[in-house]
């Protein structure tokens, strides 16, 4: 096993991944488990990243652990409290020291962001945005990252200003397994020209989307909707009511995408059918980077 | 046991009920199950109908049984083919003879209507419709029918001319219950003045409910929002979403509901907000209304 100077982890409410990083700054490798701190109480925490990176450990020497994400939550390992907008993203200076009970290891934590008005919270992107700062340090302009709950975020002058948190993936999730629209939406498949007209319908009209929505169901019974066509439809609606309500973060303005394959490309073809191009960047690579960049401030204070 | 001259039956998706109606046309006696067409296949519905009504069978004799509801529907005990809007509610002489295993027992199911452009199904309400109707003869106007799948329903001339559904009621328990949002939203409990506040938020700029949704969450972390308050909130989003979308409907027109205590209270006192002042008729009451008058033309023509 090769020898970690430091361990970065990005602790989410579904998964756990960690990297160990050499003392030149490289992740010479990474480990992933399902122990999000949506399955874990309090005290499981430590001994589900000790499970990752048992290998790593020495005694009688203690490896700096970093962590972003969830775990800093109220539910989470412990509760790292929130910076408030405008702030720069978390960095070392921040990060909330945790006490663990193996010697072993010496544990931090880095803030989320809240907003009072309107409120607004994020814990996990705050690290990506550093990452990706890191990456483009003359960056300003608006950070889209797609996911479960999306979030738009104005970067200016290396600080965040404003943000706006969608549903959208959540919404996506729940009406196409949970709802009556579940017999009616594939699990796979897409079609590019639905969710075009989709998305331009959901656009010029947001009030009519939940009209929209149980038209899905009955198209399928009196039209014979594919169930292909019924999933990128539902896609383009609420991607088109998502840029509807976030329009002041885009229009205009110059975009930058932190996400994922499919769902990135869909991000980015329905603001390039705005006319805005926008950059992409890979999520795990942004958030490494952001880890990488707040773990250099940690050594400077706390370590 | 009284003696029943027929058998009215409102068969849904969750629920069965069923009327056991004498020969003045009087319901002497109801019994519900949870047996709905959701949790039966198909071989199971007869045996579903025949444990509730089975005191009023007699040996000899077939009694009249009249279903309306998902019943009808391709899932259910037999798929009683849509009519199309335009048209007359269904009556008796639409009424679909389903063929029971049991001598004592002959079954027929209302069907419900679809509509092609924008397409759009019902099936239970179409005699929630017709004993209307059959209650106000007269009637001209907009029926609004809240619930899991709230309807509204133009109707000229005792004919469905168009009608539109939402899928508001499922969408706020799938978001109250089992999004993010449930760990905000309460149970119980209403602040008018929050949910009329979001009525007014939402129907002024829709485009914006998506985004408002993820502040019920922050809220509660940020700024203490109650769980009550929040959970007004959301309901006032997402009735305003749903009274923006279908503006066409009611403004201007002489709008009715049909529905039960809180939820049509909640439409009603929306639709005051927009200066709109709705009659309500009970659910129960109408569906009964409609399978009589149903009866009596089935009577005409098939028995």
């Amino acid at each position: 096993m090769e020898h970690a100077a430091w361990i970065a982890v990005d602790w989410g409410t579904s998964n756990l991944r960690v990297w160990a990083i050499d003392a030149a700054g490289n992740a010479i490798a990474s480990h992933t488990s399902d122990q999000g701190m949506g399955v874990l109480t309090r005290d499981a925490f430590e001994g589900a990243l000790l499970a990752l990176i048992e290998p790593y450990l020495k005694t009688g020497k203690t490896l700096p652990v970093l962590c972003c994400g969830m775990v800093g939550s109220r539910q989470g390992w412990a509760e790292a409290a929130y910076l408030s907008t405008p702030c720069a993203p978390a960095d070392g200076q921040n990060a909330f020291h945790v006490v663990a009970t193996d010697p072993r290891i010496s544990v931090h934590i880095l803030p989320g962001i809240k907003q009072m008005t309107p409120p607004d919270v994020m814990r996990g992107e705050e690290t990506q945005i550093s990452g990706y700062l890191a990456d483009n340090p003359d960056f300003d302009g608006v950070l889209c990252m797609p996911g479960t709950h999306t979030k738009w975020v104005h970067i200016s002058l290396g600080e965040v200003v404003s943000f706006q948190t969608f549903m959208t993936g959540e919404v996506f999730a729940l009406l196409s397994q949970q709802s009556v629209l579940r017999h009616s939406v594939s699990a796979e498949g897409f079609d590019s020209g639905v969710f075009k007209d989709a998305l331009t319908d959901a656009m010029s009209r947001p009030q009519s989307v939940t009209a929209a929505l149980f038209g899905l169901r009955a198209g399928a019974l009196v039209a014979d909707m594919s169930p292909v066509a019924a999933r990128s439809r539902l896609s383009g609606l609420l991607i088109g009511a998502e840029l509807a309500g976030a329009r002041p973060y885009w229009l205009g303005q110059n975009v930058a995408i932190i996400g994922d394959g499919g769902l990135s490309d869909l991000y980015r073809s329905a603001l390039q059918e705005q006319g805005v191009d926008a950059a992409c960047a890979n999520v795990e690579a942004t958030t490494l980077s952001g880890l990488k960049s707040a773990f250099e401030t940690l050594k400077e204070t706390s370590l």
